[in-house]
Order: C-alpha cells, then structure tokens, then sequence
C-alpha cells in the first residue's frame, strides 16, 4: 500500500499525489519509484484513479509499442521463474531493460502463487536493468488482462525494450494473454508421456514456440524423445501464420543451456513477423478486439444488473436448463425486458 | 416456396395456413409434410413465423431430445454424403429413423455448397425412415445455426432417433454444431501428410473420433499410416472427457467397410456418457450458453444500431487500431454514449 497513491497517512508521511504530468515525466524518465506508483494506479480500482490512469496511458502511447512482447507459460513446477531469471539476466548482459510481468487471477485468492515476491527471482529483483512487478491481485480476469495489458504499455514508455509476461498454464488464461502479447512460448517438462502435463485445450494451438525444459542431467534423452513427439504432434496443429512453424527446442534453466538459441528464435520471428508486416497487423487486431472484448463485457454487466432482467433469470436459467422453454424464448423475453426500459 | 406457410397463391391453390395446434400434431404424428412445413416455419425471418414456430417448438419440448445428435465434418472431397449415405442406409435397415441436416452458411451465397440437392444422398432421399434436410440457405452461421438447432428439436419431437448434423470442415462452424450435438465426428483423408489437409485450428480439440475415409485399394497402407499418425498427435490433445480418449478408425464409405464398428463406437460413447450423467449436463450447459450467446448477439447489435455509438464507432476504431488512443478508452467512450440515453 505504501506505493499508493490514495495511501493513508503512516508513519506520519503523506506520499505526495502526482499529477498526470508527474507521471508522464518520471515514467519516461525511466524512474523505478514513479513506473511503480503509476502501475499502482492503473490497478486502482477508484474511479477518479481510473480516469487519471487513461489519461496517463493516451498520454504515453506514442511512447509505447517498442518492446518484445513474449508470453511465458507452463504448469507449476516447470522452472518457469528460473527460466525468467537466466533468460532475463543474460538479455540484460547483452543490454536489454527487461520487464516481467505476471498475469494470474489466482493471486486474488491465494495471495499470488506466482512472482508472489519477488526472492523468486532474486537476481532480476536487484538488477538495475530489470523490473519484476507481481500480478495484480484484485479482480477477474478480465480485470487482470487489462491492468497487465496497459502495464505493458506504460513498461515500453519507460524504456524497457522485453516485456515478458508470465501466466500459469491453466488455459484460459492463456488465450487472454496470446491477444497481448507477440510470441507465446509454452514451457514443458521432459516427461511428454504424461500428455500435455495437465496444459489446458487449446493451448497448443496459442503457442509460437515450445521449449522442453530440464533437459539434463538424466532427463536429456527424455527430453530429446519428448520434443520428437511434440515437433510430430505440432505438425497436425495447423499454424497460425504460414510464415512460422512453431519449433519445439531443449533447454535447461538451470545450467543456462540453449537459452540463447530460444531467443535467436525469438528474435527471428519477431523479424520474419515484422517485415511480412504481420507483427503491425496482430498488435492492431488485438488492440481492436480488445476494446470489442471491454464493451461485450460491459453490456452483459448492464444487461444482468437490470433490475427485470435480475429478477427474471434465474427461473428462466433453470427453464432453459431443465428444458422447460428453449433458449431462443428465453432469450427474447429477457431482451424484451431490457430493451423496453 | 411451395412448403411456406406464406405461399402465394399458385396455380390456383392456396396452401391452408396451419395452426400451431396442426404443426403440433403433425410433428408429432411424423407426418413427413408438416414436419418439412415446421422447419420452413422456423426458417421463416417473418416475425409472425418466429413467434408461432417458438409457441410450435416450447409445445413440442417435452417430446425431443431423444436422438442421438451427431455431427459429421470434413473437407469437401472428403466423401461426406457418401458416408451419410452408406451409414444411413444401415441405421435405417436396423429400425432407426434418421434425420440429415446441414449447416452451412456459405450456402446463402453458394445456393447451398452441401444437401444443395437431395441427389446427392439418393437413397436417402427415397428412403421411408430418412429425412433429408438441406441447409437454411439464409442469415448469418449463428442464424443458420438457431435454425439447425431447432430442426433436430422438431425432428425429434416426429420420432428421428438418429440425427446427422453435416458441415463443411470449415472452423467456426464446427465449433458452433459442437455445441449442438452430443459427438462429433472429423472424416480426414489417407493423405495425413498434408497437415490436417486444410481442416481449420481447433478443431481436432472438438471431435470424439476421427475416421479415415477411403481405406480401399491402394489406399489400404496410407490409411494405415495416417491412422497412426493421428492417433500419435490425438494422445496430445488434452480430451474433453476423462472417460473418452477420442479414437481413430478407417473405413470406406464406398465399400461399405468399418461403419458398423464406427458406429459401434459412437453407441459406446452415448453409454459411458449416460451413465457419467455427461451426456445430460452436456446438452444442458449448451441449452445455457446457446441462450447467453443469442443474449450476446442481440446486446451487441443494439449497440451498434444505437445512433450515437454508430456515429462515434469509426473514428474511434481508426484511432484504436492507430494506436491513438486506448481500447479501454475507446470502449468506456462508447458505452458512456449507450448508457446515457
């Protein structure tokens, strides 16, 4: 709470309130304690915060689009976080400013069961180039996709040119952050017998990469089998670009091992995408479908809110459902309901 | 025309207008012509039409559901109506009776690319217990798909206990008549090599079994093959089900062979998913989301026919997809208008 703006007294200290323009100057500045307090802001839930918040963002626009966008994803205990830390430190060796970012609406209950803090990655967490900020922990997914969404904007205005992004390999989650991001790296154990290891439906059908990690020691022929059957289940996932075939490749996270041949990969997408003008073309249609995403929401909110529609719900769900009245009915008469106030 | 309620006069005669009491005893007596009436009924984009097939179709509620819905996909060429034909003929020898839909919404343009023309199932066509059903050749695929879903409810109600749901193996649609039937089946060609020969993305994560089409003559070994690989690439679709792994079959419509053992496996499906109470909750949550689906269709096309979102939209997508402002932006702009009215 200490870096909130709405921040009670404490310890006798009052933080200042920052105008939009404060923001604006230190976030381009590059200035950790502004970029931290301004991502609070974009996760307040108060109105007046709300408000400052997109003036900030329309603010910081022009300032913002420059960075990789990578998703990371992959069930617990996969290395996810020892990944990020090795990949994140040789990328800030080589002088990227690196951000990680985590979207899991879980932390809402369980208080964050990823980058719940920040000793997960305690190199990046001291490493003057990198900023390593918690998912935010309030609100549904929906909420959660759209705070990480502009925190990745207001990261790029403050310079940082890879935003990684982490989720939980829990499916849905996963598609809500494919429509953010540029590449979905999907992170799997050697074990591939154990199909997919609990990853959701749908999700090889999101990813642009598949690297199957602890490859060492003991596991490495594991590994290499692994990747064999998933580079021949892959072929049967029709691509979502004619211009890249996902590849599935091995590393080890903790040796460090075949880390820099997962990012020449993503570096050549990023520029296959980008002179086909496809990287453009994806970033414009996630931002349309986005806005599209945000009124849909909406409207079905102000629909259930309805006081008629309210009342009327729950025996027509339970209609529809026993199959008493067909869903076409009863969705006419909630509809008539709503359109005749 | 001859079959809708709102023929011309013709050559005379004016076909009576049936009462919804008339369509109800005629469905339910399975009388062939009223039945085909019913469904033009439900086609109708009259408003009069749509109240009365709704009166028509709440009446019929309690005695449908009782087939086996099943939906069949796969690229033109694939030997679709060969299939259905061949199956058909079997199903019908056994006692079945058997209704054929399809949906397909490029038939509004087409003039109806599948069922355009009942020659295409010959037998079937004269066959006493087969009803054969081109597909609405009107309205958007959620219109076309309204109407299908109504049908297998009417041809239910007139005793089909066996209904086949056709669509092209085009994506979108099959995502939509998965949400109508109780399994789906994807027919693929021997020629595995060409990944999925142009079936769209997520589709193999719809179906509960595939068949390889045209294992005859020389196709016998390719069929073998493909028959491996599919099932290799399968293992790692996560299934729907924890009680069904989705098999993988040959058979050859032509010849007749592997269809009893094809449809042998589908019985078993409906068994294990009766007995798991899945095949209940399955219908029931599609009779839920089909209702919240025509609930969102409906919100949003108020939305856009509202005056002022309809005045604000261009300009606000052209900055949306410009970069120029946020989504989040954008789309509280426009609700702001919608509300307000």
């Amino acid at each position: 709470m200490a870096t909130s703006p709405s921040a009670p007294r404490f310890s006798g200290v009052r933080r200042r309130e920052l105008s939009v323009a404060d923001y604006e100057r230190g976030v381009l500045a590059g200035e950790r304690a502004i970029l931290g307090r301004a991502i609070t802001l974009i996760e307040s839930a108060r109105p007046d915060h709300q408000k400052k918040a997109q003036e900030l963002l329309v603010r910081l626009l022009p300032h913002s689009g420059g960075a990789r966008r990578v998703g990371i994803t992959g069930v617990p205990g996969v290395g996810k976080s020892t990944f990020i830390e090795s990949l994140g430190q040789r990328l800030t060796e080589r002088g990227h400013r690196l951000a990680v970012l985590a979207v899991d609406p879980s932390s809402a209950l369980s208080g964050g069961s990823i980058l719940g803090d920040k000793t997960r990655m305690a190199a990046l967490a001291v490493n003057e180039r990198a900023f390593v900020r918690p998912s935010p922990t309030a609100g549904s997914l929906g909420g959660v996709a759209r705070k990480t969404r502009e925190t990745i904007q207001v990261c790029e205005a403050a310079g940082y040119d890879v935003v990684l992004v982490e989720t939980v390999g829990i499916g849905q989650v996963e598609s809500v952050v494919a429509q953010m991001v540029d590449f979905v790296l999907l992170l799997l154990l050697p074990n591939a017998g154990d199909e997919l290891q609990g990853i959701k439906r749908g999700i090889l059908e999101l990813v642009d990469m598949v690297a199957i990690n602890k490859a060492d020691g003991e596991n490495r022929l594991a590994a290499k089998q692994a990747r064999e059957q998933y580079e021949s289940s892959l072929r049967f996932v029709p691509p979502a670009s004619r211009r890249w075939v996902p590849p599935v490749l091995t590393c080890s996270a903790r040796d460090g091992e075949g880390l820099d041949r997962i990012w020449a990969k993503i570096e050549e997408h990023r520029r296959i995408m980008t002179e086909a003008g496809e990287l453009a073309s994806r970033r414009r249609k996630q931002r349309l479908k986005w806005m599209w995403s945000l009124v849909e929401e909406e409207l079905l909110s102000l629909f259930r809110r309805d006081p008629r529609v309210a009342a009327l719900l729950p025996e027509l769900e339970a209609q529809v459902a026993s199959g008493a009245i067909t869903p076409t009915l009863a969705a006419s008469r909630l509809l008539e309901h709503f359109e005749t106030q």
